[in-house]
């Protein structure tokens, strides 16, 4: 197969709602990047390897070398939020990065300014901000457009991506008006309360045929409406939720248990964090939509009906508790209770002492450029080889998550080996994405 | 490609160097399940499944339906020790399984006896036994080749596996007299104190095409002239040392956070053991042999060399502490220093309440009915596909092994895809044992 | 001072309201110890010295050679439930102890038959026994009047103390009703419901003049009423809350962290636990009133008034969750937030992998046995002295209870050697209850 | 009693052999107290109260409104040391405080600097540095007598106390030369290598009459010979071995678990640490040292001999790694199992995160203060009340040491009450040491 990827000419914007603590972290990072001053560690487009061909070739090229990524220095940032901090400010705010490193790229920050967030208080209680689209829903998604049209043109850009990195809104669940682009579109005429602020960033995207990636574990495009305009308009789409901390570490460990057969009865963990995401989490409707998140990756990787021996009983608790003294230094404790040989017990404790913004900023970096990357390649819809960095993550219909994080990781480097036209080493399910394979 | 392997008829002899605490829990264990009062929970063999064909296929049988495998009720156990103790009271004295289990298989228990051991209290100080053989190396090597001849004709078997489960042996490095089966046995016939008690039993089943399996650190089949043996009687081995506990964890982990590109900087890992393999291992020349094994995991799959930025710096340190208070319920704990994104620091750590023998047993099963396997699929010399359930695994001369769990995990089952006919999901690295290929 | 305490003759009845796992932990347990099978660890009254004099005069006798406790072999046991099992059927199901100690004592157990409830539901709205009385809050306590002199009368017993080991029930504050025993008494005639049904039993023992202990955090003895009550009979009580587990742990380590003057800025609490007592607190009521009685230890021990610097912005949460894998072996992780010289952070992470009725048990019979000597010294009223084994312990009004242990140990121990005529080692506090002081 | 301590006007000189991590940290940090920019957090001294009288009467003074303590800024700081780096240089390359820290208290630091040490590297075998005296033993405590005068007049000081914090020495016992004045004055002469050179700092400032405080595990002034000397000239003495970190950990826990007559079967401590102290512990000479004095503390907490049951069978094992990656951030983990009722195992586990020299400043600043005020108060010989701070404390001759903290902070607080003629709250002790009595 031959590699007909465009290269990543000209210059890239990244667009991305929500100017908090992970995007401040990211912007912050990549101009400390370009001055030389930082690494973008965590960052497999930045600091990885791939292997190809046999082993015994030793052929390990970097993957930016391997692929044509758009180059760090070519980025322009952009975004929304219902605060009007600029960057600089809102990254003091989080309190993620020291303060002598963001003086460091003080002005880089201070220029980027948010524009006027498209919000509906219903959604998120406790944010009180008032930089904010006034009209209906229909007014707001094409003010966005305007929005992103406009970033284009004053930059001179030549592709853009979309990320949102808002907060986590509200749970609810799929109704009639997320069902098809006929019945959504109708809905944002009608000022439909059903239609999320985060699915009006997502629908102007898409119309403008602009990747769109969703960092948080709401819904936003997670819909049939916007996955049939994600098809239409030829973009590539991927959520939900930025997989970090303790369900990185769960989708780490549990393969492991899984691939020797170990049993499972029990599997409690417990969160601290004390950043404003911590915050919104505290209302228990935003919390339901996380929960449900966290909560669906045991199930995938255990597969207790078809091993009930192992994991028919397991009871998998997670509780998330707001606890100020820590900041963005989110904790997890895990306690698993396992069983071997003859079914005697053992236990398994984790205690990951992480920052949470740390560990999002560079897989929000990735996603962002390997959107971008699916667009140059002609892939469009859902990018289930990006399930690699996200904790609930989309797929086709009927087809259920793939969460071991190997695996994973095999179909994520076979995605750009078979990209590029070289021998793949295993499991790349684009069959289940007969239109990506067309495509190519 | 078509299935050429023979059918498990009759009954298969496993003979164990080192009736202890793994040993008598593996027995013990199989007779438990064979008789309906326990599972063989931890043992793929018996407990997992596969995935054949497509994720929408839905296929996963169990392994052992899948493949020709040895039935457990089919199997016939022998053995040797130092101490003249059967394994009903080896096992009582090892303190792993309960007293009422152990009396619920009683007589099974009591009916395996130990044949003497061929032995060499250098390669071990810290053990006093008696019931040892004498003479040469060449003349216990001939007594080892009659017990397991007589063993095959009393008791009616088809065939037979060797699995080595004694104490681990004093530290040594090849020399000389490893090189090639005619200095070997020039050496034998020398009683040459540089070849190992373990070689001798290791010997005596090569000669007789019997598979040899190594599950202590202690080099054994590891030298050449050994795998020369091997090759030219047709003959499967494979070692060394059974990946449990800590090192289970690290081969887990380790990959996880590779896959991530998150550095690390340094992996502290401490251990509390009081049983007899602790109480060996308490010996500084005998710690040695399992430290070197313990260390070499993490650098093959981090590969600093490839990843300096993320790895260049990583200090390693594994300590084994000899505590009664703990028996077989071995714990370890460790301490990761890792960093993220513009090189913040976060740490791990993670306490395995763990218990020993009981993760061994099963992965010393499975071993051995995979290398009976092995040898009726016509497979011989090294079996890399077995490093899943290897601390330090033997491969082919020139090939550094590897230790990453899942990838591990992946050539094990696309190996017994192969040898099945199946389609292949992923690296079988078959290519680097030109003769297994051939032989299919 | 001269010892006027009366020797401990005859039986000595202990009446249990609420038979569940720590009663029947108690009871198996004590009735091993007196077959001699066990031994009474954790129980001052059997195994703790008390230093006697200068240090140099090494003299350390045992506490039950020092002070005249009734002897074990002494004890008679008798209770109510809303379940109609006997002792040994809810030792079963409570799975604390294993089968075979249990059927050691079985038929001492099974003669122990829990006397009908006096119950409310709406206290405990997950219980479902019927095992009760019926009739109103009036004719329940003088049919509890009845049970005692019955139960005293058919078992021949010198001295009874009645101890509760019920279900905690639902939170409420006082009110009313409780404040006087007048008050009291016309509520019992009303069958007023903001009288709980554990305030019925201690009504009932301290009408009797027989010592009562309050073993769970519901107020129960801590009204005005039943203080006035215990007075006027010349009655020892003392409550709230066996100190168990975390709590026992937090009034370990901070005193040693305020002995330091160590800052805390956060102090995390989470526990899982898994037995009856956890499916109770599932509820949000009652989990209410064990949540004011662990918040509160920390506030007392670290004076946040008094060391602004240090303590004034401390945070503390606790959460208990109910994680049925683990049954009775309740399992704590906390963590400190600490900070030392010119505000550098530090971290404690805490992980008590504990058993709670094991803990417990040995409480509840140092408080029977403590609260029975008390009466015999002639003691009535609060007996702060026993702080040492409470949660959230009962003190004269107005004065705020000590939760240091090593304070209360010492408060403890001195009480004894007063009793005893010995020189006073440190802070005694009887000044605080000048009754007592008379009484001496 | 009446108050006869003399009041401290003046300046103070502290005098300290070692300027590393510890003294540095200690100056640094006063200094930044100085001007306001820093906090003292975890010097009683400073920031701790002390009750007085009854609970009722709520008196709460300041420890250092109560009794009359040199004020911080009357200190003159100086020392010795084998590298010549000033102290500015010294706390950089300790890393233990922020350089924006250091920064601001550059000018303070820069100009201590240390005078040419005593020094035998046969002591210390990981040090080399040049910066030291020559000569005979006799010649080099002459030559620090001289170096003591001449900083005393230099800086017009009223009193002085000397503060060993050097590096541990290697692990030797005391022999003849130690055991009295005669033999050490003959040593000396004799250039016997037997003298540490610890030793001939703490001689040089009792012959002058000057405290003595010795915060490494090292034997120094705990030998006859300087005992008979410090009484002889009415100095203050204290030592040994800082209290900090994890040991500061186990004299909290372990007094709690003997408060409840809990069991114990085992104890295994194990430390991981970076720093220079990390360093010169890595020979294993002066390892013993460090070891022997964190063995003591169990043993003599839970008098196994006074409760066999209990304490009969425990095993305790504390080890030491050197580990780089954690520089100051010394971390610890203890593994403790107990056992209670009937007993039923369970399990503690405690890991500390802590920093070294945070925890150890505080704590030299307290021994250099309570020794000057002792010295002012007229009490000489080892000050035993000061055991609260060591982890190895020097007591009277035949009197095992105190190691349970709430007992020593007791001695500390009823010392102070004493001095100023308040009511004892508990023990004392002072009748072991008639000669302080006497004194006061
Ligand atoms: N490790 C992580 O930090 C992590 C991991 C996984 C997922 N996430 C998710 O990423 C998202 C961002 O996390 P964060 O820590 O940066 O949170 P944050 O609270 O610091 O930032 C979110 C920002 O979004 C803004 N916002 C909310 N609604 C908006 C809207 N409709 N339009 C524009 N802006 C809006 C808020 O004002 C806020 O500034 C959250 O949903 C979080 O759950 C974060
Ligand atoms: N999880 C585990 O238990 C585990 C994991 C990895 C590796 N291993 C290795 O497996 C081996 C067995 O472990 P174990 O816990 O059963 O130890 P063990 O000490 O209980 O048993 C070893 C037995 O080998 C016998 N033995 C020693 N030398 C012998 C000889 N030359 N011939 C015959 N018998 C001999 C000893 O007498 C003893 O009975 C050890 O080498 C250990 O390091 C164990
Ligand atoms: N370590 C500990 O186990 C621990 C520690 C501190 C306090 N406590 C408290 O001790 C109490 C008992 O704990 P447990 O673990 O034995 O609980 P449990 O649920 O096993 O037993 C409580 C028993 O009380 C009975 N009961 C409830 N209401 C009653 C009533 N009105 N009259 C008579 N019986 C009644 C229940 O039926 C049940 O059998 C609880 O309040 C608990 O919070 C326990
Ligand atoms: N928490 C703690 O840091 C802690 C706790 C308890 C005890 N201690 C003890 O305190 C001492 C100091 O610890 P540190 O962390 O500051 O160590 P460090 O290595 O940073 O400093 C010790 C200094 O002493 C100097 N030194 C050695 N021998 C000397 C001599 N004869 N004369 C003059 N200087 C000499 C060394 O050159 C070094 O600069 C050590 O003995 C340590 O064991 C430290
Ligand atoms: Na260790
Ligand atoms: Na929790």
């Amino acid at each position: 197969m031959e590699n007909n990827v465009k290269p990543a000419n000209g210059k890239l914007g990244i667009l991305i709602p929500g100017l908090g603590a992970v995007a401040t972290t990211l912007i912050a990072g990549v101009e400390a990047v370009n001055k030389g001053l930082s690494k973008p560690i965590g960052a497999l487009t930045q600091m990885g390897n791939i292997r190809l061909g046999k082993r015994t070739e030793n052929r390990y090229p970097k993957i930016n070398e391997f692929v044509p990524l758009a180059n760090l220095k070519d980025i322009v940032w952009g975004g929304w939020d219902v605060y009007s901090d600029n960057v600089y400010e809102a990254a003091v705010n989080a309190e993620v990065l020291e303060r002598s490193l963001l003086d460091s790229v003080k002005a880089e920050l201070e220029s980027v300014k948010p524009m006027k967030a498209a919000f509906d208080k219903n959604y998120a209680k406790n944010l009180d901000g008032t930089h904010v689209k006034t009209g209906t829903r229909l007014d707001m998604a094409n003010e966005l457009i305007e929005d992103i049209k406009n970033f284009q043109e004053q930059n001179g850009l030549d592709r853009i991506v979309v990320l949102w990195c808002g907060s986590t809104e509200v749970y609810f669940e799929e109704s009639e008006v997320h069902q098809s682009i006929v019945a959504f579109e109708q809905g944002l005429a009608n000022d439909d309360k059903l239609i999320a602020p985060s699915m009006l960033y997502a629908y102007a995207a898409l119309k403008l045929g602009i990747p769109f990636v969703n960092g948080a574990p709401n819904l936003t495009v997670d819909i049939p409406a916007l996955v049939e305009l994600a098809k239409y308009t030829e973009t590539p789409i991927a959520g939900k939720d930025f997989k970090t901390g303790q369900t990185l570490m769960k989708t780490i460990v549990a393969p492991g248990l899984a691939a020797r057969a170990l049993g499972v009865n029990g599997w409690f963990s417990t969160n601290i964090l004390g950043n404003r995401d911590g915050y919104v989490l505290d209302d228990p409707d935003n919390f339901k939509t996380k929960e449900v998140s966290k909560l669906s990756v045991l199930e995938e990787i255990f597969k207790p009906e078809a091993n009930p021996d192992l994991y028919g009983d397991m009871y998998h608790k997670v509780r998330i508790n707001y606890y100020p003294p820590h900041g963005d230094a989110k904790e997890s404790w895990d306690n698993i209770d396992i069983f071997g040989w003859l079914g005697y017990k053992m236990q398994i404790k984790i205690n990951f002492l992480c920052r949470d913004s740390i560990l999002a900023a560079p897989v929000a970096l990735d996603l962002a450029l390997f959107s971008d990357l699916a667009k140059r390649a002609g892939m469009s819809g859902v990018q289930e080889w990006l399930s690699f960095y996200l904790k609930s993550p989309q797929t086709a219909p009927g087809l259920a998550p793939e969460h071991d994080i190997f695996k994973q990781l095999t179909k994520l480097q076979n995605t750009l080996r078979h990209m590029m036209g070289e021998d793949l080493i295993t499991h790349l399910g684009l069959e289940y994405y007969q239109d990506v394979v067309d495509a190519m």
